[in-house]
């Protein structure tokens, strides 16, 4: 029992402080996400949740950082809800579609699209943006395999493969997207436009090139 | 005569400040390669060529206007060099490899990435970055239609389509490159494993998926 005591203890003191970071995290997604990193200064972040600034630096110790986590955690979920809205795909084509419509225009992309900018000169942040990465990837990979396995689709390329081109042309669509008059329907159909090969390749359907 | 004599004198005026324009333009990108945006200011890029601050505000407007023209300028010259790079290729493998090997890395294609991330808060500028890709996009497809057609290859997709494929890869690969610990060699490798599918589409190869 004596070892117990202190342990209980820990956990009164840390499940308090656990809860602060998740309520700073969730606050700071909102802010981030109506004005983007920059916009945004560590003592509103504080201030939307009754915290002081110093807390806010204790739990994630620059608003760089912060932003970071924030913008992984978005695109990991973005990444999730594309997954449910393609598992009921009845085609390759419609599986693609509705993954690039859930994730085209979505802020947690533009959100780590921004951080993947900011930590090109902060690479002390790199190994989280690393972690990230490696996730998308390999849910991406198991969700795609799955699916096509189960429907029988064909299995022309490895699924891993399919899900790193995935995210990399989800990245240049949204970085061009964000830096031009195109809006999000267009940032869509071109996406898709682009994606169309894969499934040519896989199975020629009317209207493949 | 009389209409001669204005014009002269004009372009008199003219061409001092056409080449005060070019030689802060081409201080502006070597400060920017070295430092990036951010890290430049105004009164270093008058210096470097013993220019006034005032100077580049009346060429250029802002720091930003000015390193997104840069990075413009600079994108174009990286697609023209990969062209050069690729009108040898023996195959379409060999066309992409050379392409991917000049245009990843290059200090053109980050400048070109970081602009991207300036515009999203800056759409002033955005149509001179709407006119840059609609020029990658518009010498990619004359470029690769041209060689496909004298070489004889498969005409499988649109040379449009697979120009803007490419450029859409290259931008995801270098945002994601530049916020890891991948190395220049590693990215290559990765983008020419995402485009292996276009050339596998059109005729397989060995060690093509």
């Amino acid at each position: 029992m004596a070892s117990v005591q202190p342990l209980a203890e820990l956990r009164a003191v840390r499940e308090p402080g656990k809860r602060m970071r998740s309520r700073l995290l969730d606050a700071a997604v909102e802010l981030f996400k109506e004005k983007g990193q920059g916009g945004v200064s560590v003592a509103e972040i504080a201030a939307a949740v009754g915290a002081y600034p110093s807390q806010v630096t204790y739990y994630f110790r620059t608003k760089e950082a912060l932003f970071v986590e924030a913008a992984c955690r978005e695109v990991l979920y973005v990444a999730r809800q594309a997954e449910l809205a393609a598992a009921g795909a009845a085609s390759g084509g419609d599986y693609n579609r509705r993954l690039v419509e859930t994730v085209i225009g979505s802020p947690g992309l533009a959100l780590f699209v921004e951080a993947l900018s900011l930590t090109r000169r902060r690479q002390d942040l790199a190994p989280l943006i690393e972690r990230t990465f490696e996730r998308l990837h390999a849910e991406g990979d198991r969700a795609y395999g799955e699916t096509r396995h189960r429907r029988g689709w064909p299995e022309a390329e490895s699924a891993a493969t399919v899900a790193r081109r995935f995210w990399t042309l989800a990245l240049g669509v949204a970085l061009r997207e964000g830096a031009t008059e195109a809006s999000v329907p267009e940032a869509v159909e071109e996406m898709v436009a682009l994606l169309r090969h894969d499934l040519g390749a896989a199975r020629r359907t009317p209207g493949d090139a």
